[in-house]
This record gives C-alpha cells, structure tokens and sequence, in this order.
C-alpha cells in the first residue's frame, strides 16, 4: 500500500479516495485508487505499478472516459426503458451504442432516442448462426460492456468466453432462490413473503455469476404470480440501475465467483 | 359474507375488525373476524356458524386468551432471550410454560426468569428415545404452540405430527435459498448481497413449511461467515418476534403450504 | 356492512375484494368494494347505496375507465420519464392528456411519445397570470388528476381548490423531516443517515398535505449533497410510482389531513 | 496517509484494516487504521504520530479493552433488555457497570443480571441535586460511555459536559421528524407511511445531536399511536444495537454536529 501511494504521489498524482480489502482466505489484496492530475500515459503508470508490486498483481489503470454499451433485450420494457432514459438525458455514466433484440417489440421505442436497433430473431435458426449474427454486431460496434436487460435467451460458453466479465445480467430472483425459468412462479407457488432480483456478471454457468447487486420487497397473500412480476419489475429495474452504475465507475473488483464492491 | 356478518350480530356480536381473501385458484375463502360482546359459549357461536355455511368449512372461535408455549432451544441465546424478556414484561402475547434443551447452556439463563428449562440431551441415545422425553414434558405442560428458537436437530414426522400447525421454527436464510445446514457459509461461498431469515410452520418437509415471515438485510464483501452470522442473529430476532406476534393474535391462516397472513 | 354487500349482491354484483376500516377516534367507517358484473348504471347504485346507508355517507361508485393525467414538471426529467414510459407502454393505470412545464427542457422529450407539452413561463408575469394560463389549458384537457412531477412552484390556493383532493406531488424527503426547499442539503447539513420522498395530495398548507406513500434508503458520510440527489430521484421515482398506482386503482381514502390506503 | 503507514510499519505495526475520508468543504482528513502486534506503550505511538502529522491533529491509540459503560433508563424496558442480554453472553462488545433508574421499575430486572441498579428519583428535588446524585454514582463507576436506554428527563449542559461526546441516546424518531416528545403521537397525527429511530450522539442541544445510526419501518392506517410505540421499539433497539456496536469498537468520528461512520 505505501508503496503503491509512495509512487503515486512521486508522479504529482492526487488522491481523492483509496478503498482497499485483504481478503482473509487467499490474503489477496484490492484496491482501488481515485486520482486526479494524471499527466502521463495510463501504460506507463501501469507499467511502474507493476515493477513495484509483487508478480501476478492485476493492475488496471482506467481513464475517466464514458464507457459504450451495448443492450440485449428481449420483449420486456422496463430495464430498457431505464437505461435509455438516463442515456438520453446523460445520466447513465456510459453512452448506449445499439440495442439488439432477439425480437422486435422494442425497436421502435428505442429509435425514438436515434439508437440503432438491430433486430436478430433466434427462430429457426441454431443458437450458433444466431449468435454468429450478435457478435458480428458486436464486433462493429465494440462496446465495453454488454447489459441483458431482460434478455431471455441462454448465451453459449463460447459467445460469453468473447466478453468475458463484461456481460451484466439482471435475473428476477434473490438468486441463489428461484434459479432458472418463472422465479415468479416459483415464488408464488412457494408462497415468500418477498421477492427480490440479482445483477451479477455473467459466466458459464446459469444464475451462477459473480453477484454485484441484490435488492427485496415485500408481498402477501394477495399476491398472484401477475402481481410478482410487477412489483418485481420495479426492484429488476432499481437493481440494474444500481449494478450498472457501480461497473460502470469501475467499483466493482472480480474476485472468483464473489465481487468486491467499493460503494 | 352477508351470512356470517348477520348471524354475529343475531348473537349481538360487534365487529370490531374484518379481513377476507379469496383465493382465486380454489376459490377457497378466508375470513378473520375480530368480535367483542361475546356471551354465549364459543361451542354455540362455532355450531351456528358451521350449520350456515358450505360443508367442509373450517371454523375456529378462539377466546382471547393467552396462548401457552413450550420453547425448544440448543446453544445460541438470541432467539430465547428475545421471548424471555417478552415473556417477563407481558408483552409476548402468549406465556412461556417452560424451555426444553437439548443442551443445557441456557438453563441458568433461563432460570433468572422462574421458567422451567428440562434439559434433554440428545446424545448416546436413538433419536426416538430423545422425542419421547421432550414429548413427555410436552404433554405435561400442554402448550398451545412449540417455538423452536434456534433449536439445531431435525424433528421426525412423528413428532410433527402430534403438534401438526402449532410449531414455529426461525430458518437462519431467506428461504428457499440456502435450505439446509450452515446457511450462512452457503450465503459467504455464493457472494451474496443480501442475507434473510424465515420463520415458518414446520411440516415433514424439511425447511419447506408454510412461510410466516421474512426479511433480509444488505452484507458486502468485507462479511466473513462470523459477521455474517452476527448480522443474522439480529433479523432472525426481527422475523421470529414478528412471526409470534402474528400467530399468537391468530393471525395466520393455512392454505396448504402456504400462509394467509392478516396483518 | 351487511346491508352493502345485501344490496351488492340483489343487483347481481359479484364481489372480487372487499376492504374495510374503522377509525376508532371519529368511527368513521371506510370501505372499498371491488365488483364485476354490474348491469345498471353508477348513477342507479349510487342512489340506492345512498338511501340505506346514513345520512352523510359518501359514496363514490368507479367504473373501471383509465384515468386522463395532466403532468406538471420543470426540469428534472427522471419522474417525467418513469411516467411517460408506463403511459407509452400501458402500463401506467393511467393516459396522459399533457404535460406542462414552466420551463421547455423537457418538450422534445415528451414529444417522443406523440404528448401534447405546453410550455407556460411563470416569468415575468404574477403568479395569478401563470396560473390562469396552466388553467386554460387543464380545462380544455379535462384530467382527472394532476400529477406534480417534480413541479418546482407554489401552487395557490385558488388553483388547489378548483382540483381539490385530485393533484398528487412528490416531495424529495422524508416528510415531515425537511420541510420546503432544498431538502436534500438541508439533509447533508443535519447529517442523516437515510433520506426519504413522500408522495401526498396536494392541499393548502405547502408539505402537508395527506401522505400516499414514503420511503427511505440509506446514505452515510460519504454522500454530499449531489450524491444524495442522485441518490434521492431512484426512491422518488419508486415512491411516485407506488403512489400513482394506488391512486389510480381507486385505493386511497383522504380522511382529513390523512389518507386510508387499501393495498 | 503514507507517512502514517509508513511509520506503523516501523514499530512493527500489521495493518488489519484502513478506512479514509476527506471531507471536501473543510478538507479534514479522517483515518481508521486497525492493527495488530503492538509491542510498545500506546502512548508513545500516540506521540510519533503526533510528531508527523500537522498541527491540530487529532490522534487516539486505542487498546482493544472492553469499554465500560453506565446505563440509563426510566420505565421503558425493551432497550435495557437487548443490552443486559448481550452483556450477559458477552455480545455487548462493552460490559455494562451500573444501571441508573430515575424510576425502579427496572430493578428487579437487573438484579438478575447481578449489574448494580442505582434508584435516583428525580421527583421532589431541583434537577441540579437528581444530577449531582448521578455524577456521583457515575465518578465512582468510572463509565467510558452512558447510553441513554430511553431515559425520559433531559440532561442540563453541565452534564453533558462533563461526559462530552460519550453519551448515547436513542431517540424514538427518524430525526430531524418529530423532535421532542411524542413522536409517535406527532407522527400517528400527521398520518406517515414509515416510522423511524435514530441514535446519535447526545450535545447541548436537544435531539440534535450527530447521528449515528437510523431506521425506519413501514406503518400504515391501521396504526394507532399504541402500534406505533409497539413496532417502534423494534426499530428502537435494532438501531440502538448497531449504534452501540459502532461506538463500542471505535469506528464513530465526530466531526462538528455530524459523524463519519467506519463500518
């Protein structure tokens, strides 16, 4: 730690906040560092971290340039609408460069806000040719972060290997509950007295990533599986706003299957 | 409705709250309604009622008398000493006849507050002869309900079934995620963002009881499992205070493996 | 009670919910029917509900006809955009007729969604004039209610009774907490540790009018005041949102200086 | 920050963790360093640092000791349970000395707890002499803090001076909402949606102290002032406990009427 401060300020960097974490277990150490005055290359200020730090230190050094993102959805408005609103009025702390939908309820809304909509349907065609299509997509359009914003298809290991630790999902459960297909009706029929939804980055195995975000309400009796989804539609949304806002002023540290998050 | 609403006030019953809910899959209807005035005996009240409504209806008159509970504890404290000091104050809604232990860490505890603590311990014995023991007492005191506070062995469906709806037990997850033993080394291992507590009718199934209430509260990566458990105890206190309070005003209603819950 | 649901059920009227509550201080009885299969007109039920229910009774029968909302906004967009969104989308329980703003940052905004946006200055005239434009306007569009999304005038009390128990307004605190202007430093300077919006009917005393809902989310001392802001318009958006529903399904009773909210 | 890491390093000092924040307006720096292997006098740590950081530095080196604390209280029970509880299991993170009653209710009760009660009635005498007697029982007691375990007499500055920034109070109320007495009934009158609790830390001025810890919890129309008082003590203690927690291990820094809060 001194050592990373002592070097900072030896290149006239200011330090307007420092967050750090040991994890306990495998005494790995985080820490992120907000500086201002940054009068030299990122690689070389990375490249003198290195050289100070201990081998197989991960080092990231980010300008604070607005990250583009690009949104998969499927049918559902909510989450879009959200991430489109705050895009529009420069509030997202990213810039939305497409949306693509696997169908195309959402086209016209999202052109409403002079973004492009790229509508590749996923019927009869194998998921390989379907996603062969998005990734063309998002080769041109080479967006930092992919957000699935009630996405509703599975991404293959291959397509997720591509954007690894970069795809956001919103799940509309408090995973590890509800796993999978209808959380809603699950929800339901197991009669919880609240609902939740999940941000976490996506990995190979279903609902299983990293979770960056968490967030509950609480329901009744009165409560059908119609019900649920609504109530849950506000919390998916207010979960995906915070998740998104967090990654995207690069607070979020991956550490295996867990994140640390510097609030 | 219209017939329950007019035979109470035929017995000059005043009605002093009314709640209802039907249930659209089965249709089934739930009534809870809240009388003073009452003069006759409730035998009379719950025969007149059942000869005025549909077959198979199920009615309960219950006085407003003070409910008797049996509490079964192992080693942590938390959960009894919330009950004890309610219990002491008068304000538990219900009496503590006694404390069953399978562990006798509280008994002095216990004790402090004149409330009998049987210590029955599980060990070098079938677990057949250990339920007969605890049942023994149960049936000398004859509690309304069995509030398993923390209580850390699994109860066979024989034992169940004596107490079939009238035993509460506080679940250390946000259940269903997390079923089963060290939920909150199951929450750490996950990298949740949140952590609940359940507390539920206890049937057969194993942690799959009808759900009372819930909650959750935020945690973030600098929880170990030991502070993560800290944090824990203080919800687990939270929804079980809430849950007896709940069914000791009879509250709760069963709908198969689910409740009916007016507040 | 009994002589309602008599009445209800001689018209054919099937009761799907039925809430009631019973104000201990005044005995002031509340109730809320939900019925499908009505045959007659309002007008007709209305008449007869009123000849066997006491003098003084009000009676208000509902057809399940959208509401027309006027919006009033300045210019922050995040409660405009939670609105149009749910209008555009149909899920608003509600249709918006117009939007007026004192200022014209959000009429290119609005007109995305094909809704008329009237841009009436309150500068350099007396309020008196301002209002009789926003008038003008409000009687040729015919609301139902008018929603003060973000508005950031007084209202007169002129202009409140002409829409007396009908303008709903988010206010971004925790009322009674911060009263007035700029809540959100007030906030900062006392140091809090959660900061709340309050969604309330409008009435003569700024701030006090009867609550529809709250809530709160937790800040620390990290926040300033922009970040509170920022922080602030999520739970303002939720609480708008939730209020907005509830107004517009007929759920909530003004009982003076509070509300009755059957959920 | 690096000179002050720099020189624990020397002495030997292993850094567990390290928190930091500077307040922008008044650029105060405030750190949070917990180490272990402390091999010299905390004083002379105290003195180094002293020695390198600027003038006006505020600097203390604490041991891990239990921090003794005096309690006081009126008739109200359920925060003096939740303390005596923890005490009693060792839980508290501090070991309480005495309980101070204006009333004796609470005698009996802490009697069992085998903590010495001090019944000082207030009635009949000038609050000068009812404080004179605590002081004198708190001199000989030798508290680290007093918390003020809803302790319904208000102290003079005199007293307040004496124990400058280590008396705890939990006010039932989400402050600044309802200051001074009855909040509940303020509250219940003013028909809010959420009721609340903060503990802050007790000045001159009342109920305006810097808060360091608040809740708030969901009521509705239902809720008579009786309701209230009972759901708020819920909150009562669940945000007393996690004040106490905070200031018993060290992480509460005052700054002026606010506090930054380690957690």
């Amino acid at each position: 730690m001194t050592r990373i401060t002592h070097l900072l300020a030896q290149h006239g960097l200011n330090i307007v906040s420092m967050r750090e974490f040991v994890e306990e277990a495998s005494t790995r150490f985080f820490t992120r560092i907000e500086c201002t005055g940054m009068q030299e290359s990122e690689a070389s200020v990375r490249e003198e971290l290195q050289a100070c730090l201990p081998d197989g230190s991960i080092i990231e050094v980010n300008p604070n340039n607005e990250k583009r993102v690009a949104v998969m959805v499927s049918r559902e408005y909510h989450c879009l609408g959200e991430i489109l609103i705050h895009h529009y009025f420069g509030t997202l702390g990213a810039s939305v460069c497409c949306v693509i939908g696997n169908h195309s309820h959402l086209e016209a809304f999202t052109r409403k806000f002079s973004i492009p909509f790229f509508h590749i349907s996923h019927e009869e065609k194998p998921k390989e040719a379907f996603e062969k299509e998005v990734l063309a997509v998002l080769e041109a359009q080479q967006p930092d972060y992919i957000v699935l914003a009630k996405f509703m298809r599975i991404l293959s290991p291959d397509f997720i290997a591509r954007y690894e630790q970069r795809i956001l999902n919103i799940h509309h459960s408090f995973l590890p509950a509800f796993v999978g297909a209808q959380p809603y009706r699950q929800a339901f029929e197991r009669g919880v007295k609240l609902i939740g939804a999940t941000a976490h980055i996506v990995t190979n195995n279903l609902d299983e990533g990293p979770i960056i975000a968490q967030q509950t309400i609480p329901v009744n009796h009165t409560f059908g599986v119609k019900e649920m989804i609504k109530a849950g539609k506000e919390i998916e949304k207010a979960v995906l706003n915070k998740a998104m806002q967090l990654l995207f002023e690069d607070r979020v540290f991956l550490n295996e299957n867990k994140t640390i998050v510097f609030e």
